[in-house]
């Protein structure tokens, strides 16, 4: 059966993410998925634009931050469905945000080709799930990365969206 | 006397980053000041676009993650120079690219006013300079980080410069 990206399931109020929001036509919409021969792992692949520059002809490191964020939160949700049993469009919902980020530039990244962005769960410490990460290019890791990402009941997140702007 | 942006002492060749590069007409061309009244600390202004969504009303990770990392690089690179009772335009060049970069969420960053991304030198190991960073909106801290930026010889920025595309 085909997969349907993590971000996909996201219902319209968490698709809104610049990163991976299906619903916001600026931003980049990465899509994450199981690997098929590895299902321990995620994926996820990113063309970066010309102008994601570092220095002329490596990549911007806030973007491969950007990356390394939002397939991490991705990966801890489709984790925590598939701990469950559940597919992730099944009720109650469980949404997950970014708690804090970690990245390290192994090397610079080429400007160019695209970006596989790999993940894997580390670990689940009750309401948190880490994440470990690394971006591969040419066949070689360039970025290495970890993100806590943090269940928020979806009565928070609504809490927040009608706080918004007061 | 009035101060320059740090990063308007980086040379042509440095200057296209997407964070921070004044050349880089699509990017954040964030600009990074010492606090007059705290010389101690650096600062700098942004005021994220309306598509620079997490959930509605809220700021997205990755976008501040971002604004952490140009703004500790560029703090790195000024605090060599004022270490060496130098002007950021003189030779020899003292560049640096970020090693590692750590950001903790602390609460949801709400949409619409201006951030204030605030950094202080907090540790000297060689090559390596650590600043510790951190957010505020209305004079609430939402996000801490740190960024470690390594000196690089100007030779070596030549060469991945040279190596491009290659």
């Amino acid at each position: 059966m085909e997969q349907i990206p993590f971000q996909d399931y996201y219902p319209d109020h968490m698709a809104h993410c610049y990163g991976c929001g299906r619903l916001n036509e600026f931003g980049h919409q990465i899509k994450s998925l199981w690997d098929d021969k590895n299902p321990d792992e995620s994926v996820a692949y990113f063309t970066p634009k010309s102008h994601h520059t570092a220095i002329p002809g490596y990549v911007y490191g806030g973007l491969l931050a950007s990356l390394i964020d939002c397939h991490g939160t991705g990966t801890a949700a489709a984790a925590a469905y598939r701990e469950a049993g559940r597919s992730m469009d099944t009720e109650p919902a469980l949404r997950f945000l970014t708690g804090s980020l970690h990245v390290d530039y192994l090397k610079p990244t080429p400007m160019g080709p695209t970006l596989e962005i790999r993940g894997k769960v580390k670990e689940v410490k009750g309401r948190k799930v880490v994440i470990e990460e690394w971006i591969v290019v040419n066949g070689v890791i360039t970025v290495r990365g970890e993100v806590v990402a943090v269940q928020v009941p979806d009565q928070l997140v609504q809490e927040l969206l009608d706080n918004a702007g007061k």
